[in-house]
């Protein structure tokens, strides 16, 4: 029996939506911003100007992969901070230029949007509207486009959903809201779909665009906002005024110049990587659908990430399905958020409909580029088996 | 001739209030994480348990050196960000609390204090009170005192100036303002002090306290605050919940852990860092104001960083200092705000009532572990011919 219990690198990693691993060209490229090329990109000389050469570069790069400008990227903490200074710098902006104080986004947001809409209503007295998805977890661009006001900030609806990996039809939202009332900003969350899924800013049409690093190779701890050139934004970390106001803070170059690597790595062979995923997805869906009785997937069947195989199991417990995977050495996420032990029923199978009972029977399997057949042979091994004993103990528990 | 143009490390690097190098042993602390244990520190099974327990561990040992509980530090992206939590959480919980809408602070904090109560101001309606300080940078605890209102929210005052090395009497200020006004929090931004000045929060008795990875040989992009069991504070990163609240974001584990190894590393050996540095900063300031004439020290004689020796040349541009320096591989600052090429006069030496043309000529040289007298011995070596270069330049120019 393998483990990750007593092993630095967990044997079969199959919850990539949670985090991937740094990928090793990634930690090549920002070494030498940490041990040598430290200086200061603010600073005159040319050791500072040789930091600021590294992020310049890593800007051009990052934005050639969106189809934007250099000017319209900026580099930030992490995903959920991408997020907060689209939602709360655009929806200050509007307030402060026009008097808009509405937002509309949908229920099946990260948490990342949802409490950042929710911070804007309860303490700066915005309203917002949480547009309603399917039972795939998709929203209607009608329905979406129907909930804008004439006071309307922003919307905010994301490309690939975190939990059960369906996709949004974002550019069509795009084009209805900006059909109903062509002043609204629309932001799209694709922290979930970078390295995955194409992303041109022109075709989506987006004002603002969050991403992570983290989901793509690159470390946890830098993100990138892209914002549309004119895009009345207000900066929410006030200071030096680096990243041309938007973000004050001396910038991560390390992690910047590995953001840059790493999204070059997976935009260079997107296709390459797209078809792995699909392959090992759908061996992962037929596989458990079929082995595993009362099992049903969740999310949209066709229009979802290319990595996110994610299921409900009737009558079992999310959490004692990964406690019990972990044993067997496989790595796996229930999709439901965890805080301190005790496991929440997802705000996004409840979005869709999911009964309560069921809804805590879920289960994420996300691959990555260095998952194998072998690992989902694995997974597809003893998964009956744990499912069976969890229900067992459910039932005489 | 050396030169830092060509070179990848710095041959003489005397601005080590800009940034720090990453110490050897923080990049070995920091790679693990990096390359195996790179899980998420908020999934169940032991892979994620593994990063989980690595923050833990980090967060252990910051309260310690600080004196404070684990509980009480808040890993943040930056000092920047630190100081914006601090702020910005404190009066929008204060406000929210009890309608408190007033601030106090100094006119000559860091930007990342005094643009985050700007914003305050321009966007949240607040109001603020700029305390003025002597022609040491020094703020007078009773001043400050005198400003806090019965609607004041918060006072900001920093532990040691970032351009002029001026420490302020921060214990002596939270008692005069927690005597005028008991409800009233105080926050320090100590970035500035970190790694060089004890830091214990109960001798400070200060509720919040802001600190940055980079300025103590950790890499940029990670910071602390320490909060106060208790002091009601606004999160500013909404979204999953981490940092039990109070900023949200996946953590960044290999950053942690770096700082907190190099938290430890600087204050296990305080006394012999303050010795060095202050052994060479006083041949700096004796050396510098016995070869360059006209020179004056900015700052208090005594009351100032170990590490910071800061100048006005009369009739010398900052920026041409820096630059004829860096061709002879000096790196330095000149203390004040440079941006897109311009040099704006620092807002501090104008804040300590130093003319304009004077303060135009601001040096600063800032010492770090790895300075040696041989360094010092170059600088002084060279300074006074690039003054007279800089000077005539002036006259003829």
């Amino acid at each position: 029996m393998r483990t990750c219990l007593e092993s630095s690198v967990p044997p079969i990693y199959l919850d990539h939506a949670a985090t991937t691993p740094v990928d090793p060209r990634v930690v090549e490229a920002m070494l030498p911003y940490v041990r040598e090329g430290w200086g200061n990109p603010s600073s005159v000389y040319a050791h500072g100007r040789r930091a600021r050469r590294a992020l310049d570069d890593a800007r051009d790069r990052v934005a050639n992969v969106l189809g934007a400008r250099a000017s319209e990227i900026v580099f930030t903490g992490c995903g959920t901070e991408s997020d907060n200074l689209a939602i709360k710098g655009a929806a200050m902006a509007a307030r402060d230029l026009t008097g808009a104080r509405h937002i509309v986004t949908t229920t099946v947001e990260h948490h990342a949007v949802l409490h950042t809409v929710e911070w804007l209503q309860r303490h700066l007295g915005f309203e917002a509207t949480f547009v309603r998805v399917d039972g795939w977890g998709r929203v209607d661009p009608a329905a979406v486009a129907d909930a804008v006001r004439d006071d309307t900030a922003l919307v905010s609806v994301m490309l690939a959903n975190n939990e059960v990996g369906t996709l949004q039809p974002v550019a069509e939202v795009v084009a209805a809201v900006k059909a109903r009332n062509p002043r609204v900003l629309v932001h799209t969350d694709a922290v979930q779909a970078g390295g995955l899924i194409p992303l041109d800013v022109e075709a989506l049409n987006v004002d603002l665009l969050a991403l992570s690093g983290h989901k793509f190779y690159a470390p946890k701890g830098v993100g990138v906002l892209y914002a549309r050139r004119g895009t009345p934004l207000l900066a929410q970390l006030s200071g030096g005024g680096q990243e041309r106001g938007w973000r004050s803070g001396t910038e991560n170059v390390p992690y910047v110049a590995g953001l840059a690597e790493a999204f070059d790595l997976a935009y260079a062979d997107l296709e390459g990587r797209s078809a792995h995923a699909t392959r090992l997805r759908d061996r992962l869906i037929h596989g458990v659908l079929e082995g595993v009785p009362d099992a049903t997937l969740t999310g949209h069947p066709s229009e979802r990430m290319p990595n996110s195989a994610s299921f409900a199991i009737k009558g079992a417990d999310g959490e004692s399905l990964l406690l019990n995977l972990d044993q067997e050495g496989i790595c796996a996420s229930s999709g439901s958020a965890c805080s301190a032990g005790s496991i929440e029923v997802s705000h996004v199978l409840r979005a869709m409909g999911v009964p309560d009972a069921i809804a805590r029977g879920s289960l994420r399997l996300t691959t990555g580029s260095e998952t194998t057949d072998a690992d989902v042979d694995r997974l597809l091994a003893v998964l009956p088996g744990i499912v069976e004993r969890v229900r067992s103990a459910v039932l005489t528990g």
